[in-house]
């Protein structure tokens, strides 16, 4: 931590600085210019970042350097790390294809989007029955039915099944039918969802949240972890910018940056990033080369009766060109 | 809501918009153009969204023209509502002035910051028991012993509380001690969230989410209103942008926005905003000129070992000149 | 300047690191934790800077300290300055409107709207020549014909004008006409231009880009004072974000933030932040709330036929409204 | 063009707009609902966009269903483009590697840098004389001079060479020495700069503004294409938004999307989007899945010594890798 001194700091404010750091158990280096002093501190960030030394009088600027999170970077942990969901994994030696329907909607209509995702070389079922909508007069999900018909058509097909969870009330629910608990965008920040996902002895798919930094996502990561959970997979879905052609703005950068900063595995979601059709087997593609650990992909047998997100969803006719793009380049 | 129909679109396209609209019981105008053909709908515009009209072929884009909520909205309720918090009026023929620590941290914190509080004005304490945290290793409030701090001090001065609600499960212990729930940025799309405090009885301060549009907002608030709920007032705190010189973007122009949209009461958390103690006097200044009913600032004792967000509280030399931007402009 | 050196940097890239700084003229102050070792700076920073030390082996971040531009700064200027426009003073001293149509179409119209202005209290008169428009197919503006009509306009109503300039071919020709030449937001970064209005001997009126940070508005400003001329306003006329029910996001805490960093006088364009007349009065009152120096707001005597930006502009019977606002705040 | 009317607009309010779109030819084609009415308009939308109807009484919103750009619109011109620069193909059936160093600096750099590309594969070569920097302290380009080792560079190497244009002035000059002209992203809604290179009779590169809508950046073709030249090259190359990790953000599904809606070519700027060396690589390989017609590179003999940019240039152990990513996935 870099402690940036104001133009007219006196030496007594420098004093102060020193003395704060050292009451804590801290050492401070102290660096004069012409202009302008700094002081670097050496010790517990963490800790130092509890003295409020922004509100010192004569102190410009605090500067943290080391990074805020610990358990899931890959300073101290350099192998990268997979994920096993249901004997699935997920990580640096493959690419997970994960698919199914948005929401769902009936028991025929999820085996037969399971079936679809089989074609497509997909080992991992996606379904939401707990759905987070933007508008209360939206379709929200069958609930615990929901996780009934995952359950039975696991039971059929052998896949194992990922599913959002809303809320720390349902964690226990979820855990009980699912392989894999996703958080959801709008619930990156739910701190007391993620306490409970981080206990749930369950791996968790964490998507980022619309408008967090990357910085943001990895301590929203560090939480789960925290609670003795290190089975977590990164999900980027795409950021909210001003740009309204599509619904978010993929920020495929975000997942070699990830990988740099933290051993989890990081998958993205081209199918809610684009919110089109026609982009998600462009996106899928431009995924996998990025070096992307997997991609979750919405599929529906009849997507103009989808009771959520069916203008996004891959249809039969293009489930060639997935396995295609997923498989050849995996090889 | 109007559809577009795509360049290449057929007549039979056309019929199967039509088709589909009169079968849900709407009626369907067309318009042909040179170009393009476009294709009005009259009736129940909530049942139209189920329709996936935008999967159809030949549809190009669908346009929703009237508002997604209606409880809050101002279009069938022209006056502005008032909320009343322990009997404190928040609404369009007062300014509300809330104040108080960001964190409750001692009774001793607590009673000062409060007494602060009154020095300016204040009406009504603000305080966080529960602390929604970025970091997993920040402090995250004193939970339950927090609420009894804050009832002790509300007995002490006569100042109603509001404060942070994080989860649903909380919601119950939270109103038993608060006259005003508040739900926090982080929590604008919790919907579990939403749905209790819309149950529990109590005023709600409805922060807006950091990347929530304000339609998005408003969304929000019509989730609360529709489980019998409508005392909600709404708080404008700070938007997310490519800006660094601020925490967050103060958007200004939400509240006479906000305002013609909705019913509700609107203010402005110039602290959160800002995130600099020498920002927050002329945004307070600015939210009263631009006719936000209220507003919400953190004060603090001593902010130099405040546990959360020293550097944006004000304190006791800041307070005369409060107390004149909202006692002058208000008169 | 500050060095931040990698986990695993060894002594000889921190060796380097010193011996490249030193060779420059500078000294280098060396502290080293228990994890990582930074290296702070003293010297002439922008020579630094051309060092290329963020790609040395070993360098983890390079931190700049001291603000990239110095003839605007506030810290070797500490009081603000007042530009005068034709007479009139632009300032800490004053509230300064600036009035007038987006575009001159004709002599009657650019009349009747400084008529207008001058109703309202406005002392400078605004009118595009000149016009940039994001369409091809949108009306360009009249040129030098509209130059004329405002200097006709400035004999009959004694208002000093500003209108805008797009290219640094036309600098001269504008600049023969107007009292202020406006750069506006699409040229923020037009650096050509910035060094041509440098050099015209008329004051300038510095629109921030709307995707620019404060900093970079800054030394844009910067750009014009290198080449002599110090007599800059910034104005302030929001920002791109997310939201779309304005047309920009006005970013008023950029008011204080740049006033405490350059001693420039800094205004407010509440026409073209909200893009809507009905928020250009409760704009204008938090502008002049919050500190600014001026506001320059958009009218026109029939805005249904303006070839420009009708939707903003203010009408006559806007004009008490207006008129109170800037007067009765500014006593 | 669709106007959708108030809740309380008139019967009176309706007929206005029928008569002012009839009297300026067009058709309105009125559809009335239980609640609101809607009015389809059917003729010259450019002429319609004069006529403010936004700014007519009752009238809630004015929705347009067009593009507003034609010439370089995939409407009426199904084919995707091929441009030819200096004999060098970029369109549909090829991935053309553009590279060279940010800045030309010296004749030495400038060759080296050549071979570098060469070396990788490139057809052409990049390079820049007249740089906008955001700092005015920051090096500026060698001007002329650079353009004249440019020249000297394609004889030596038969590489066609793309440089930058930073003001109409200079357009002419830098014509005679370039076979592409670059319009910068911070030129982008330059409008005499587009409207002289328009005119130049050499083929345009022209980069998205870092916070230009996908939209804005095609209506800145339309005002090239105006002007006579159709030889537009797009470049994405990253937009501004909150994540600080990387320079910019690279909105990857800006090619597909673009792709969709213009003829031209369409090629990603992996160097100037991440604006770090470990990322061009990856950001490449996502380029050239996604489909995109080309990438252009940074590349530098001595990236420590560079006058720019040089964190993110590649070297010289980078350009196998390079090669095999453009060159296998190309196959």
């Amino acid at each position: 931590m870099v402690i940036v001194m104001a133009l007219d700091a006196t030496e007594a404010d420098v004093a102060a600085v020193v003395d704060l750091v050292e009451a804590a158990g801290g050492e401070a280096f102290v660096s004069r210019g012409l202009d302008r002093t700094i002081v670097g501190l050496i010790g517990d960030v963490d800790l130092f970042a509890t003295l409020n030394l922004r509100s010192l009088t004569g102190v410009a600027d605090v500067v943290r350097i080391s990074v805020p999170y610990k358990l899931i970077s890959r300073e101290h942990h350099p192998d990268r790390s997979t994920v096993h969901v249901g004997g699935v994994p997920i990580g640096p030696d493959t690419v997970t294809l994960i698919a199914g329907p948005c929401a769902v909607e009936t028991h025929e209509q999820t085996l037969a989007a399971a079936h679809m995702a089989q074609a497509a070389g997909a080992t991992v079922l996606r379904g939401g029955a707990y759905k987070p909508r933007t508008s209360p007069y939206a379709f929200q999900g069958l609930g615990e039915a929901g996780l009934k018909i995952l359950a039975d058509v696991r039971e059929e097909t052998g896949l194992p099944i990922v599913t959002e969870v809303v809320s720390a009330d349902d964690v226990d629910t979820v855990a009980a039918y699912a392989d894999m608990l996703q958080v959801g965008t709008r619930n990156m920040q739910n701190f007391p969802l993620l306490q409970a996902v981080g206990r749930a002895g369950k791996p968790v798919m964490l998507k980022r949240g619309m408008s967090a930094t990357i910085e943001e996502w990895l301590m929203a990561a560090e939480y789960i972890a925290q609670r003795g959970n290190l089975d977590i997979v990164l999900c980027e879905r795409g950021i909210r910018t001003f740009e309204k052609a599509t619904r978010n703005t993929l920020d495929i950068a975000a997942v070699p940056v990830a990988q740099r900063l933290s051993h989890l595995p990081v998958i993205i979601d081209p199918s809610h990033s684009g919110g089109r059709r026609d982009l998600v087997l462009p996106l899928t593609k431009a995924a996998i080369a990025v070096g992307a650990d997997g991609v979750i992909v919405d599929v529906h047998p009849h997507p103009e009766t989808a009771l959520c997100d069916g203008p996004q969803a891959l249809i039969t006719s293009d489930l060639p060109e997935l396995a295609e793009a997923v498989g050849t380049l995996t090889e």
